[in-house]
């Protein structure tokens, strides 16, 4: 028998994430009552995934629950904000138990591990279709932006971009990697967003973006917001041993123009390099110099032999529609 | 030439709504910035339009833009909140300039008539889903509630429900009304969530739902989440003009079990009942009392004739999708 709309928000969402003091009334009336704290900015965000244009046909419930929450932790990451309330808007072809279950375990499991608690929501009847929106708080006027890079700033990616393309290919039957299909698949199914180190780079970046229609896409929207051209330098991609393994050509294109890293980019102006390994030491944090902003609005990608030229410029969802 | 995803938040998603001296950072970045009022409890909800399930395959694009701001806004009017920022997620099939203009010119109107300012958002590629997220605001301590009636509080409804159950049978082409369906069909098309008459029911209602899934089921989720049952007298409901010209039979069902509405059902205790007319007069605000709480857990309607039978208790998602 069919659950009702009543029936699953309370067997699945009334209780999804972490409990939070400042939630006055959560999941279960027509809106949520939050408590911001005093001297906060709100900083919100929203992002859909569609079955069949983010992810494939069939694809693991608990992951979609994963990255439903995850491409929205990143932008918050993005602005330098703390995560704190969730909203789920959910369309489904129907209410299954199985499917309910692995999708929620999913969503609630990175929920709790950012102290983000699920408060309102809506389900609906319908395709696939999953969007959530995020509410987080950053002291007032510290949140970072795409805007206020300057040319000679030093430009930085965390993490190990092009593994989730890689992943994503793999999930679809359109490559092979041996030993290093599970973790590639793993960061194409679990991103892990950079809320830590978002909230740090607020002391330290002029400005950031969060990687996620390919490194070289969202490197130029942060320069075009700056008002600068960037030039990125290929033999310094960081790639994770998997990537590295199909070879430079294949791992830096991923790298480039692979979509679904959950990254962070962000610029540090050259007089702040040195508090930043300070106190954010490189190693420990995991993130790599691979470029500088300069004057102009050319975005470029050079090695040890000249310019490259790169297949596109990144993901598009209007453009160029996966299917 | 399709658009792309950027040219698309430029054309017509950047500039559309009020202008807000409270946001300050609106659409273009990965989250918006937002400055609650000191005092203030924040208030969230979260809606989505599906085509073919919350509104007819080819339904004129101005009304899915108002419908989809209009019924976060009812759920805000539901709190007694203030409306003051929408986050709108648009999954579309195909990125038409005459759709996006009428979409985009029935959500902004609604939303400059109410103060909303469009902060941000996600544009995908799929089939036709609307979500939006509205934000708002609400003095501290002092918002409405499905809860907080009690056994002998009046229970009244605003408007005349049931009309935009009429309007959309209209649509479907499965009633004729004559004179009266551009009447009906606008009810429909383009509900008007009452939204000062939620603020200002803060000093007067015990508690309040917004009406969307039929005024019977809303108003057994009112007196459930207020521990009590509730006793509807048919021959009270408000029916308008058009409605009434379908018949009494046809007209009750219709109000008690239409969904879509908008329409505000709400509680007062006894001893407020002269203040409320007294500082909002029933007449200028358009709204009727329909019926009593009651000790107990059971929803009741009756007429002069005794108890009626109501054929189904309003519109659920899972267990009785429309298609």
């Amino acid at each position: 028998m069919p659950l009702s709309e009543f029936e699953l928000i309370e067997r699945y969402f009334r209780r999804c994430g972490a409990v939070r003091a400042d939630v006055r009334l959560g999941v279960g009336d027509d809106a949520a009552l939050l408590e911001p704290g005093a001297g906060t900015t709100l900083v919100a965000a929203v992002d859909t995934l569609v079955e069949g244009v983010h992810f494939p046909p069939g694809c693991c419930a608990e992951s979609i629950g994963h990255r439903a929450l995850a491409v929205n932790l990143s932008d918050l990451a993005a602005m330098g904000a703390r995560p704190a309330w969730a909203l789920l808007a959910l369309t489904l072809p129907a209410a299954e138990a199985s499917w309910l279950e692995a999708f929620t375990s999913g969503f609630a499991a990175l929920a709790e591990a950012h102290q983000v608690a699920l408060v309102g929501g809506d389900t609906t009847h319908g395709p696939l279709v999953v969007t959530v929106t995020l509410l987080g708080q950053v002291p007032a006027g510290a949140a970072l932006r795409r805007s206020g890079a300057a040319p000679g700033d030093a430009l930085f990616v965390s993490g190990t971009p092009g593994d989730a393309a890689a992943g994503l290919a793999l999930e679809q039957g359109r490559l092979a990697a041996g030993e290093h299909e599970a973790f590639l698949r793993k960061r194409f199914l679990f991103p892990t967003p950079r809320v830590a180190l978002g909230e740090r780079l607020r002391r330290h970046a002029s400005a950031c973006i969060d990687v996620s229609d390919g490194l070289l896409a969202d490197a130029g929207k942060l320069a075009r917001a700056s008002g600068c051209g960037v030039e990125l330098e290929a033999e310094r991609l960081p790639f994770s041993a998997a990537l590295g393994a199909l070879g430079t050509r294949q791992a830096r294109e991923l790298a480039l123009t692979g979509g679904d890293d959950y990254e962070l980019c962000f610029a540090v102006p050259a007089d702040a390099l040195g508090r930043l390994e300070a106190e954010l030491p490189a190693a420990q944090w995991g993130y790599t110099r691979i470029g500088t902003l300069c004057a102009g609005a050319a975005v470029r990608v050079r090695d040890a032999t000249g310019e490259l030229s790169v297949a596109t410029a990144g993901y598009d969802h209007f453009s160029a529609p996966q299917s």
